[in-house]
């Protein structure tokens, strides 16, 4: 064994995490710019005293109050009879992925998806020892259902993990694209990834509408998007109990705090005001699109709070001169692409005025 | 695949926990009976106002502030010049284990650890899809150092995995098994679990002192038991440098939330307090000692916040009967032995009543 002892397969990896730096324009981890606001803080915290006195004993494992309040969240938006039974909470989506992996996958199992797309999921293929395949999107990183279901029947995937809106490129799947790959997965999972879910635009469906359909189904969202709850790190998935049966199995004992349940149960009774800063977030990423159009740029389609655009020769300098103005962004995607968070009106214009003075400096 | 189609090594396990039963009085999971002060609980809260309204904002991955209090606190418990480089948290010890074998463990390595002792850990190999080897105990839950060198040495483990005290005798392992464990293990990693360090007694010391001499020992505590925190979830690892950086590697991004980092910070503060119910812990569990032997029963030396006495015939029947006086303990470790927790003054004494009744009624 070497020394440290790490195991094979880690040797010269690095710990994931998009540079942390601080600059005045934060627009590179599709975090949401409004916090909560002080009411909300404000129920967090007394929340979280009440909790505070009986942090002695611990949590209650399965978490039921909060899956309760999460499921009736999700039956406002797609969801139908959705019940505790059906939904599983933890910390962040993260755990949720590799809980789904520890539980379905392993060795001599397969995961899937279709690059480009996020930049995790191989993780939790590695950590969980299963074997991770990667198909294509188009050029417009839309999914060719014909080629997704060859490849799909071909690779016999244990677990489908697709993003929708996906991550980088903001692209939402069509429904049939869902039903598609459940029906092709046969006993396999179909995970998709709905943390940026709720920017989907107008008359976009969510996945949640074909859980009654699909019992190999599940949704998986995030309290870290729309709910402004980075900080908190509350993922959860819906599905059917038999799929949240299985987590169960491999989930940590207590792996909930009871803090945390207590602070996502009280952001979810905040959840009115929070889906209000959603709504001007659409609008402020769709103005972004067009001015991003605008500058003779391509723009990926986007039904998520960022938008990733280019190409660009050099698109590391691009990254480099946004920096100089006080302007992060995400270096991802496919070579030449950029990925912008939507932020403030103020934050927006200060991006825009920075991505202006770069391009004229490269001409 | 089987529907669901959980991979085979998990087929049939049931998810690990204890009975979670609502009774008057609850000494089986080894929590701290006292809860955190009035003015604990408000410096929680107030920690976790202050942080609420930035939680649109992901924490701090390195969790800083934290590791550094946590490094403090272990200078004053046995450890010398530990800075927040020698030491890691996360979500409960569970996830520190996890890691440690995510790292250190995997296909084609094998942990090593010697029963009884916590029934967590074959699950954390199961998880890491690390092989389990589990050595024996003398008669007295202690260790023959000869035999477990050999032992070692035979199995060459990537990880060794030993508390001290252990869960659930409460045995604690003299200083020269430590030295003698990590010589052997050569570049193999060996942890000792001081969930209940704590508690240990007078001239006991911390396996904190010999990290300066060994490289791979990594020394993992909690802040769930003396603490009284098991509802924040909290567990840390001190060790040298390069073990923090490997676990880094493998922990999901973000894995430790701002409100977490913001209460434990809090609670670590109130450390006198807390640790002042240690004190009285200790000597409540001392007096438990002798008052089982002197009811003739067979009491394992304990240097945690629990006893694990026997034995009896039917130690199930002996488990229900204080269940209905309104007891709850845990039917754990070997055949015959029952363990109990310690609890508040009265609470110890409702055990003893019930233990005598339940004793008078078998006879």
């Amino acid at each position: 064994m070497p020394w440290p002892p790490l195991r094979d397969a880690l040797i010269g990896d690095e710990p994931y995490g998009a540079p942390q730096i601080d600059v005045p324009v934060q627009l590179n981890t599709n975090e949401n710019p409004y916090g909560p606001s002080q009411a909300c803080a404000d129920d967090i915290a007394e929340s979280v005293r009440a909790a505070a006195l009986t942090l002695n004993r611990y949590p209650d494992r399965e978490a039921t109050a909060l899956r309760e309040g999460l499921a009736e969240y999700l039956n406002a938006d797609g969801g139908q009879g959705l019940t505790s039974a059906n939904v599983w909470a933890a910390n962040g989506s993260n755990e949720i992925m590799l809980q789904l992996l520890q539980a379905f996958g392993g060795p001599g199992r397969t995961a899937l998806s279709f690059a480009p797309t996020y930049s995790m999921y191989p993780e939790y293929a590695r950590d969980s020892l299963t074997e991770w395949v990667s198909g294509k999107r188009e050029t417009d990183f839309s999914l060719d259902l014909d080629a997704a279901r060859a490849k799909v029947l071909e690779v016999q995937p244990a677990v489908v993990l697709l993003p929708s809106p996906n991550n980088p490129t903001g692209t939402a799947l069509p429904p049939e694209a869902i039903s598609m790959l459940c029906e092709a997965a046969g006993n396999g999972v179909v995970v998709i990834d709905e943390a940026y879910g709720e920017f989907r635009r107008e008359g976009v469906p969510s996945a949640l509408e074909q859980l009654p359909q699909h019992r190999n189904l599940v949704v998986s969202r995030t309290m870290s998007k729309a709910f402004a709850l980075a900080g908190a790190r509350l993922g959860y998935l819906a599905a059917a109990p038999e799929i949240v049966d299985a987590v169960r199995v491999v989930r940590l004992p207590y792996h909930l705090s009871a803090v945390t349940q207590a602070a996502a149960s009280a952001a979810l009774r905040h959840a009115p005001e929070l889906l209000g800063k959603v709504a001007d977030l659409r609008v402020e990423r769709d103005e972004c699109v067009t001015w991003l159009r605008e500058q003779g740029l391509q723009v990926a389609e986007s039904d998520a709070n960022f938008v990733l655009f280019g190409t660009f020769t050099d698109r590391h300098a691009v990254w480099e001169g946004l920096l100089k103005h006080g302007v992060l962004i995400r270096e991802t995607g496919p070579d030449g692409w950029l990925r912008v968070s939507i932020g403030t009106p103020d934050e927006m214009k200060q991006f825009k005025n920075a991505l202006v003075a770069v391009m004229e400096e490269a001409r």
